[in-house]
């Protein structure tokens, strides 16, 4: 198979970024996750902070636009007006994200990519699930969050990044007919998981 | 890996009994499709044909009830009283799969059995879909549809499986989350798919 665009989406906890980081080594292409934040912040002038918190925001975009108000990153500079701020910042992360799939194949975790990139014929979206109790474990000793609080901080993120891709699309999030490939992390493993997700692409004709 | 129960669950087209077929050689392991309808029919006293129409019907019970009439398969026999036609049939077809199940490792195709095995822990649930263009060829040469009938063939029987999972299960049919594994087999093929399933259930710890 010639070298593709990945992109991976999953759930709190499952482990999808390390297995997309493990996934671009076996690949031997470049992954992007923070890059692209750090990207996106650099050629759109916004603050990095603002691009990093966007995802977690987008559940609640009204009460997110009062808060921040909406001079506080400079919006005219950016050049798309009469979006909201939520709005501008997923354009410049599409651009970047368009941007580095067009440099050539890597593997991209979140942030919409596989509805960025959909008019691409080169792309392989992936989708990462995992049992609560599984993420849970993940949870604590990944993300330091305390027990009591870990299914809680899971759902809750799971509902943002929902909210979040079915805010930005015409389509939902985790429907199953959008993935070339879906799989249960907690199954086999991340090691496992990332593996697997290598065969499926490198071993078809 | 012990060896497990793998449940196919698959849209319309798009090869899931085949990929079961390989799967259950590959695992060396029985098959169950038809099999099921054979076996519960014998037991449960129902003519054979009223088992394979139960899926396709679900989709409109009320008028499929009328239709068919309440006493045309002696449902006095089957014991239980006070459900529909598709209820009974649906309860008789369990049983033989939780029958089959308690048997050891096999692989079982659509009818639920997901659902019907979901309080087992030696369960594995796959999902097979498709791009319709894909399932399109495939139901021309597999199933000598019309090209001109394929589509909306394709999209009834889709619906039709949905209804029947949504009806007797309180869980929504090709929902990610129930599934360990879902692949788009149009990506590598019908021996691919079968392939990736095989290598994801047997090289995990």
């Amino acid at each position: 198979m010639e070298k593709k665009i990945i992109t991976i989406s999953r759930q709190f906890g499952s482990g999808g970024r390390k297995i997309g980081e493990k996934l671009s080594r076996l690949l031997d292409v470049p992954y992007y996750d923070n890059e692209i934040i750090s990207r996106a912040a650099k050629e759109s002038g916004f603050a990095e902070a603002a691009f990093e918190n966007a995802e977690k925001k987008a559940a609640n975009s009204f009460l997110y636009s009062i808060a921040m108000g909406l001079n506080t990153f400079g919006v005219q500079d950016i050049g798309f007006t009469g979006l909201s701020i939520d709005d501008r910042i997923f354009l410049a992360q599409s651009k970047i994200i368009r941007q580095v799939a067009d440099e050539g194949p890597c593997v991209i975790v979140g942030r919409c990519s596989d509805y960025v990139l959909r008019d691409r014929q080169d792309v392989v979206n992936i989708f990462i699930c995992a049992s609560l109790d599984f993420r849970i474990e993940r949870a604590i000793e990944e993300y330091k969050i305390p027990r009591e609080k870990a299914a809680e901080t899971i759902l809750k993120n799971d509902k943002r990044r929902a909210n979040y891709y079915n805010y930005h699309s015409d389509d939902k999030w985790g429907n199953v007919n959008n993935y070339h490939l879906s799989l249960r992390s907690d199954f086999g493993g991340i090691e496992h998981t990332a593996k697997i997700i290598y065969k499926f692409l490198t071993d078809a004709e």
